[in-house]
């Protein structure tokens, strides 16, 4: 399969997988020590995965949590933050303007830090009360730490036999996945690469991922003209402007909200004939029970949008590496 | 001016400001018995102004609060909103599914209910612990129940001050940008009614303005392509999609946030020749004092908005009211 390499994958989700006794001792200190809000901060595709982490934790938990942008923070707001907060974020390069700025003021005002840092020797690990250094994997690595926190508050009692789960066989699910949904994605590819403008929704935790496939994936590295919009608020108003060809793409996964896609679907099998639907259903997970699916159903569906990515950029010659702006012009 | 009906305005805002004792009445209750966190509901436009609303109270407030969707709510999450909680909501007709779930199920887990209804027969107030009903000025109204609560906790010394500069001048204010505004608002629906599709950033307390903007007026009422996105957000993906042509709207603010617009504008000023700034600053307010801009720039913006909506309606000779779908097809 093209430019698929099946043995570092499952490399690299297993070794995120097998940081679960470093996490665990960082949501060991944050519930020892107590707290009253927790905050995933990010921006753009980091912002994507703290929206997609506490929606998680809020299907499910009383846990007070909420998503920060790390560019509004850094101007002002959340006022509430403060030395009773834990502020997790998650960065690639660990250099991002807006985190550092964040993270500076969150700091400042007291709060505890936890950071996930692909890079090792980001300077801003100074700045973290904990750091987790591994690369990729970020929702997988942010749902580690929120599981391991409910567990601690009695609010995932079945924790021990998820993990068995997922460290048997989560691997194995997203290389399944992606090997079926590849001609899928090709097919995708295919059809809808010169859109002049493509429909994206999804509701529930892959929400933020979908907000985030449009976003950073299609619109800064293969420079696609997207929306995408949350499956509930597609009916105020963004229906409207769907015909009979628009492209659209329904993402649906296996949370509470489940219900929320399949009524997007529903409605463009009614008036569109230009629509995709993802339903992380298609693709199985063996070993992984059925009571778990909704928190691996992304992960499932990542790997099928990592295939659209990989046939795009075959198909358009369109290099993913290619910036206008970024570190190019000073903005 | 074409449709313009300038006494009509000017009652609708001061009837709306006229409900002051009433909404401190409420803020009283709601303080005087104490709550856990404060959430701001709604779906599409409601959604949008609940956005707005915590926006404005996070900027100046300790207060927990946040933005609920009524359509995740319905089916989910949001688990630890229960009897501690206070639940503000804004209803046009009453008759929204997702809200009266929403209000349905939080009602059932004890939560107390403010309810700003448009149509005093709906329903739905039989389910609300306060009522407020008046039409129109959805922003304002819950800008006014905010600000009598940060006034109770200490957070807005200058509440009085405040108010008696907007009771004497904020409709005059609102006319008067509607009128200053007109002419850039006919060019802006004159160049841009065509557009394939047109991008917008806001930051602050006018992203859910401008996020509505988008969605509720220019996608379903005018049925124009539009993609809006928060001005930090912006810099992390959808700039790369912005080249020398590409249409581009940034609405900017006074509030914390308003460098977020700036450098959008910034951006665009470099690299782009078809873009559009509309900056509250360019709309004064007689007898409102400059430490009080903040929270009203969304009330000029959205002024000159309307133009926009009026010029578009009648240069393309669609009516805003035609609905493809909504109240036409069971969905």
């Amino acid at each position: 399969m093209l430019k698929f390499d099946e043995n570092e994958k499952r490399n690299s989700i297993n070794g995120a997988l097998a940081l679960r006794g470093e996490i665990e001792k960082i949501a060991e200190d944050i519930e020892n020590r107590g707290f009253d809000e927790l905050f995933f901060m990010g921006i753009g595709g980091t912002l994507a995965s703290a929206m997609q982490t506490v929606c998680h934790i809020e299907g499910q938990s009383l846990l007070p949590v909420r998503t920060l942008s790390a560019g509004e923070y850094s101007m002002g707001g959340a006022k509430r933050l403060g030395k009773n907060s834990i502020v997790v974020f998650s960065s690639v390069s660990g250099t991002t303007k807006e985190i550092i700025s964040a993270v500076t003021r969150a700091k400042a005002e007291g709060a505890r830090i936890v950071a996930f840092l692909d890079n090792p020797e980001a300077e801003i690990r100074h700045e973290a009360d904990w750091v987790i250094n591994y690369p990729g994997n970020e929702q997988l690595k942010l749902f580690m730490l929120s599981d391991a926190i409910l567990h601690l508050r009695g609010e995932f009692p079945e924790y021990d036999e998820y993990n068995v789960a997922v460290e048997n066989n989560l691997a194995d699910s997203v290389i399944s996945a992606a090997y079926a949904g590849d001609e899928k994605a090709l097919h995708w590819a295919e059809k809808h690469k010169d859109d002049p403008l493509h429909y994206f929704t999804a509701a529930g935790n892959l929400w933020g991922a979908i907000y985030s496939f449009a976003m950073c994936y299609l619109e800064e590295q293969h420079w696609m003209h997207t929306k995408s919009i949350h499956s509930c608020e597609f009916f105020h108003g963004t229906l409207e402007i769907i015909s009979e060809d628009t492209p659209v793409t329904v993402y649906i996964g296996e949370d509470y909200q489940r219900a929320a896609g399949e009524r997007v679907a529903g409605f463009l099998k009614k008036i569109n004939r230009n629509y995709t639907v993802f339903d992380s259903m298609d693709y199985p997970s063996p070993g992984i029970p059925d009571k778990f699916r909704e928190r691996i159903a992304h992960h499932l569906l990542r790997a099928v949008n990592d295939r659209i990515d990989i046939h795009l950029e075959a198909l358009t010659g369109h290099d993913m590496e290619i910036r206008r702006y970024y570190r190019k012009l000073d903005y």
